[in-house]
């Protein structure tokens, strides 16, 4: 595939509609419009992709876990035969790196991968099986038996800043179609021909795998209205968004308005508390800072976990953090950031920290290109952080602010202060571990993720992941979009009371002939076949 | 414990409030007023309560799994130790009978049993250990633990027509203590001495297991506003809710507009059709009846559950049901409703049938006392069953439609047409297995439970039991409010990366030392203790 399969059409189905509105990505590198025209999709599109989800949904979400692990599988084949004409497109659109790019690109496709294998696996499915007692008295209790099934459509906006590993084919489009849930993507805006070259790989996918064409449909466009048909249609069931706080609420009050409401998980926003607990700070102010400061403008700091806070007391080491973070901002290139957009969205909040009363810029990097990131650090005291709740704010880019606190209950004040976040950091010694300790439990309070001795920035896909958090950070904090616990999100569970064996689902039957793992009477029954049930 | 125990007191963790207003029950079968007058609660007892379970949060969800188990255990004792005096109250508040009251107070400590054994075994944490890959090419992965906790104070709303099952130490209440979460009960005003009874019940428990007294407390009271206010308050985090669809719908909106919205668990509205399938119905029409009659005037028609929709092909099979069915209509008698309110809604939702030019009366039975509930039987055809959306309409008491349907495609129409429900019900023979599976597909997408040959009223607490479903029968079609699953609703993940091992909680330490099951790089580790974890 090269840069000429590129078109501006939407992939509805197994069509491509060539819409009557368009517009065009910029390359934010150089502000130029880049080619071709793109279709701005409106209401009359998303009825025809959720026309056609919903009649694709009882095929799709019938189909064995192998059946859709195979199609997983056939996605990132699909994605990787893209080729370097994905990653120059993406870059061209984004202002992102081919390393960085080419990194997200094998992150997306071993996602896919994982979670394929933990369909396989029986981890979507969570059959549980209790035995019927006849005998039991004073009444019998029938025989009863849970399978997890798809909750029908979703609706996934594609993020910004992952432009594989958060949009198309990324996190929420793999959960969902490991759920049994058809897909529709809004495509965000600032990349659409990256869009459809990735939504021109699931329609082979789901060419390839045989399945319906509605399982898939790619909406690209511009418009508030786009997104709120796609949230108001009847017949979606969930959405999946990243991206801002405004925009997350937004579409939680469409979906919490409609006649019948419906769950959105929305990952919004996060400042990511770093806390430099005093025995570490002590000992490596200087390799602290440096590790800082990359992982603040790693992306022009364009992660949902860049660290914007960091808590530490008063002191020389503070002021030696201070000093070397302080340089190495100083020495820092403006990054180009993803859209003009962002970046004057950026250079307000900047702006506003810098001409803060309460707050003193420590540095600022170099000035870049038509849509340069200009890493800045600021500090401030903790009674004025606890008073000001502007300085919690997310500013998305390579800013952060330095909290000073007096004593560790400061430091405490700060943590229980806190909105809810994606992470939070610890810095630590085994000296600081009692102070560690009494930060925890106001932590795990606030943050999905608790990391010690490392930076925010850089979310591995597994199984132990949590990438959620309270609001906030989300929208729902019982879940993650990150990693195979995602997968739960679009699922629900259906009990069969009594039902003949030749109508159970194979997920539930009494051979086991999936060779799921099965919780028989509360016990976990793992092995791969063939345990008796009743 | 007696009768003389009942005051109208507010239960505000461990202090009795008077309060300023107040309200009295009613003994639905004479309309006599009950002694004694109990505290209608209002806003200023909201906070009250609201700061107590903050309070007391950070300690209950660090308890272990036994210590909550412990608690759960003791409060069915100190249920069971109410003997007879909570039957006797229970009885005059509801007009139920005394053997349905005590197999639901079985059923309500065997929950709790239920639980307490479910979290011991590691059912609440489900933790996932993902092991460092130091060595990783191109970066290394961290050591990734994860546990789920509890979400934080939830509001539970007792229900009216399970005073001891869905009311203060009922599934919710027994599920967010599960969960690690405090509660707070806004009893239902139908029974408040019973559910004074109960909740004192729950703060002997509170104080035998030496735990902080936030973590329940017991909010009687009358007024929308108190209800608006428990779930507006922002120190709340999850609400339970078992009631009427605008009531829970009000609440889903009251939670979707707070500045920080929470999910709430809304059991609202379901009809739960029962299709009688050609084989079944011309095998036994009239044991179908007696039985059908028998689930229908259950409880006088007050389940959640109860069959409000019969669906068979027109002909004599479905002929002889009829006559049968309406023969025992005939012949019951007005059992007494919950509440006056309950009862004049049920009188109107009845005439109304009777007055539709579409609906045929097929039989009524006698007429009662009071707050009698005549049970009524009515006909209609599918055609205007599809064409008629207020025949869909959940009735609340012991009515029930016949949709007459031409041919099996007309009962797929009419199943494709349904609304979420708990239940679904079919009725079948060997010969009906084809016809069955055809309507299997679409009852799923429209249920949390299929039944086959059985009756959908009584709901097994157990592990494989979903008692929820697609909008409206809850409003959140991914859990279950019967059943250990519905601890899940309470429960959000937390992931801990590289925390020296000193720091850990202990559910995910090397050691495991709570003896839990856990998801070992993606594989379970079902062994109850030492289990290595890098």
């Amino acid at each position: 595939m090269t840069m000429r399969d590129i078109t501006g059409a939407l992939l509805i189905g197994s069509r491509d509609i060539a819409g009557e509105r368009h517009f065009h990505a910029v390359d934010p590198a150089t502000g130029a419009t880049l080619e071709p025209a793109f279709a701005d999709a409106g209401p009359a599109e998303v009825d025809q992709a959720a026309a056609l989800a919903a009649d694709s949904f009882p095929i799709y979400r019938a189909t064995t876990p192998e059946q859709r692990a195979a199609f997983l599988d056939a996605i990132a084949r699909q994605i990787e035969a893209l080729g370097d004409a994905l990653i120059e497109r993406a870059a061209l659109e984004t202002g992102l790196p081919v390393a960085r790019l080419t990194g997200e690109r094998g992150r997306t496709t071993g996602q896919l991968r994982l979670f394929a294998g933990w369909i396989r696996s029986g981890g979507a499915d969570e059959p549980r099986l209790d035995s019927p007692l006849p005998d039991r008295k004073p009444l019998p209790r029938a025989d009863l038996r849970l399978r997890h099934i798809g909750i029908g459509p979703v609706a996934v906006f594609g993020a910004s800043n992952f432009p594989l590993a958060f949009s198309v084919a990324g996190g929420d489009t793999a959960s969902a179609l490991a759920a049994g849930c058809p897909v529709i993507v809004k495509g965000h805006p600032a990349h659409p021909g990256t869009s459809v070259l990735v939504g021109r790989a699931i329609r082979a996918a789901v060419q390839e795998a045989g399945l319906p064409e509605g399982v898939f449909s790619l909406l690209t466009g511009t418009s508030h209205e786009l997104g709120g048909a796609l949230v108001a249609d009847p017949r979606i069931k969930a959405v999946g968004f990243t991206g801002s706080r405004a925009g997350g609420l937004a579409l939680c009050r469409i979906a919490a308005n409609r006649p019948e409401p419906i769950p959105v998980f929305a990952e919004m926003s996060s400042i990511n508390p770093v806390f430099l607990l005093p025995g570490a700070l002590q000992a490596r102010a200087e390799a602290l800072a440096t590790g800082f400061v990359a992982s603040l403008t790693l992306g022009a700091g364009q992660f949902c976990t860049n660290p914007g806070l960091v808590i530490a007391l008063a002191g020389a080491p503070l002021d030696r953090f201070i000093a070397g973070a302080g340089a190495a901002v100083s020495a820092a290139t403006a990054a180009t950031m993803l859209t003009p957009a962002i970046a004057g969205a950026y250079g307000k909040s900047v702006a506003a920290l810098e001409s803060h009363r309460e707050v003193a810029e420590i540095a600022h990097g170099h000035e870049g290109g038509p849509n340069g990131c200009r890493p800045a650090l600021f500090v401030t005291e903790a009674e004025a952080f606890l008073r000001e709740p502007v300085l919690s704010h997310e500013v998305f880019g390579a800013s952060s602010l330095v909290v000073r606190c007096a004593d560790a209950d400061d430091m405490r004040k700060v943590a229980g202060a806190l909105e809810g976040q994606l992470t939070a950091t610890l810095h630590l010694e085994p000296s600081d571990h009692a102070l560690a300790g009494s930060l925890l439990p106001i932590l795990e309070d606030k943050a999905g993720r608790i990391l010690a001795n490392g930076w925010p920035t850089g979310v591995e896909v597994c199984h132990a992941m949590v990438h959620g958090g309270p609001f906030p950070a989300t929208s729902d904090p019982r879940s993650t979009s990150v990693g195979t616990l995602a997968i739960r999100r679009f699922l629900r569970p259906v009990c069969y009371q009594d039902l003949p064996e030749e109508l159970l689902p194979a997920a539930v039957q009494a051979g086991n002939p999936l060779g799921l793992p099965r919780l028989m009477d509360g016990s976990m029954a793992p092995s791969r076949s063939g345990e008796a049930s009743s």
